[in-house]
């Protein structure tokens, strides 16, 4: 901050005051209230909060909580958070996330009204400053997401017993998320796929009620959440016999996984491991979906992307996806995921390494 | 929107999007990309978004999409987002949420970008014109929030079964997590609570590894999904035995829900109910809440709210919860919670009513 020339940063959302006070609620899923976490350059962070929140954030190591009684349609927290901010920052720059992957919780016209309140101040962007911070992992926060990772590698094991021709979509995805919860996984925040013949379509979709069928390939790709950590990763199975094409595809998939972890290692730059992977399906990676892996932790996905134009450095205790995907023939996908993280030597492994062949259900 | 002057309304939020388009997907989970929906006077929506939605938007009503290859660190949608503004509303007003309980999810370096695309676009707060669209709910959505209540209403009844006084509050919300799947929903998006002696001291908190015990109260407040409605209500039960002041405030706020359900009548507004209820309570509401209800269907709480302040008048079709709470003694809470919809005549009641007696555990 002080090499920023930041007085003090300002934050909003869930994960960024999460990685500061330690406070965590579902409460976030409510987009009633707002919530601010006031860090200054010297002293300790300030919390503005809604009153319904003081005794979950009275449990942090946070001490100065300050409260109003929220939803106020006078003044939702803004003459409070405008009283912190010049009491720790004076005026001094304020720093919030404004980059990539950032957005700010707090209503456009608050903002507005916060800015009219601090009439000398610069808000700059702190998404740097904030990445730099969570980007690498401390061994505790690698713990619950490894537990994370193996509840649902557990879960998955079980796919081929709990699942069957004929069960529907919506079935299939219900029955694995209890499988997750009986492995461990405090939630499943996050389940998408679907099964089609040949290969899917896309990989973001709920589940249909349509019946999983001979013939099709199913992707479950899983946000599992163990103590406010997150693995992500997917697993695919054939629903009976699946065509040679498709075989050869998870083949090339896996493969390019495994010239992923070959490469991950300190001082390659996520660049490096996009192509690796990329060189490994022949140059095939689907273009629509952006990326092949990214940042894991607290968030489903994070920063850094394994992109062409990424040139983040890998160092030990970075958290990675390891994503692979290609099109098997005109709008069919395959991709595949593994979480690790980056070690001294070779990355560790996060998730139990999906089996060579695609297990099959039926 | 021609009465507010509006050429077109801009959208950046799951709820927002989904509720004009149809787009449903968990994938709002990863914060990396920004999705766009513009809804012009005229002519039909334009959704803005990362390719790898496309297939999925494809199976909505939305015929116009265009899309890019996101994460893209050189422009990451706002060229297209504008060449799209521009095109529908000319230099027109753009509506977008700035009001309460709305944010932008977009970077807000984009924001800058975007507007400096745009020169000579006014952007102007569309809040209340939204919340009128989304506060009454059709049959087909107040079907699916019913569904989501009832299953866990289902299993609500199977709790004094499943939990018993030893038990973690981590193991007995993972055991009813199960149990609310096993009843029907698409996922438990939120569950909060706690269990203490003599009642318990917030109701944000994630359960903690302490076991049940002997005299707590335990509240289970659950948000469950079905096709993206969610149902928002609470239980209460008593852990053996517990003391007589829990039991009587128990019946003071079910009894100040019975007056909120007599109360609940087109006509009647927002702060007439909350004046009933807490009347019912001797005037004792809980002020750290800040509300004894709100409304209820995409979002586990959406506009109006149930505080002295909310004229927003009840209508046929309005979704809501009525949660009274108060303390028992200091720092020691009851809150109880029912979802209905306001109907000409009596509201129909979507969850099944708490038993007058908090079920007994052990």
């Amino acid at each position: 901050m002080a090499a920023e020339g930041l007085a003090a940063l300002l934050l909003s959302t869930e994960p960024e005051i999460r990685w500061f006070s330690g406070f965590l609620t579902q409460f976030w899923q409510s987009p009633t209230r707002p919530w601010f976490l006031v860090v200054p350059a010297r002293g300790k962070p300030v919390a503005v909060i809604p009153g319904i929140g003081a005794e979950c954030m009275g449990r942090t190591w946070i001490e100065d909580i300050r409260t109003w009684s929220a939803p106020d349609p006078e003044d939702d927290g803004v003459g409070l958070l405008a009283a912190a901010l010049s009491e720790h920052a004076g005026t001094g720059a304020i720093g919030l996330p404004m980059g990539p992957e950032t957005h700010l919780r707090m209503p456009l016209n608050d903002f507005e009204r916060l800015r009219a309140a601090l009439p000398s101040t610069e808000f700059r962007d702190a998404t740097g400053l904030i990445r730099a911070l969570r980007r690498i992992k401390s061994e505790a926060e690698i713990d619950k997401i490894r537990f994370a990772a193996q509840a649902a590698s557990s879960a998955f094991t079980r796919v081929p017993d709990i699942l069957a021709p004929g069960m529907t979509e919506t079935d299939a995805f219900r029955a694995f998320k209890i499988a997750a919860l009986e492995a461990g996984l405090d939630d499943v925040a996050y389940l998408v796929g679907a099964a089609r013949s040949g290969g899917y379509g896309d990989i973001i979709s709920p589940p249909a009620d349509r019946p999983l069928t001979q013939g099709d390939v199913l992707i479950l790709d899983i946000g599992g959440v163990h103590d406010g950590y997150y693995c992500d990763f997917d697993r695919n199975f054939a629903v009976g016999a699946v065509g040679d094409a498709v075989h050869r595809a998870h083949e090339t998939v896996w493969q390019a996984t495994e010239a992923g972890l070959a490469a991950a290692r300190p001082g390659a730059t996520c660049a490096d491991l996009f192509r690796t992977m990329q060189t490994a399906m022949g140059g095939d990676a689907e273009p629509n979906v952006g990326r092949l892996g990214h940042g894991l932790g607290m968030q489903l996905t994070e920063h850094p992307s394994l992109t062409p134009w990424d040139q983040t450095v890998l160092e030990p205790g970075l958290v990675l996806t390891l994503e692979p995907g290609m099109e098997i023939s005109p709008g069919k996908l395959i991709v595949h995921e593994e979480n690790i993280v980056v070690r001294n030597g070779p990355p560790e492994l996060l998730t139990v390494r999906a089996p060579r062949e695609m297990p099959v259900i039926g």
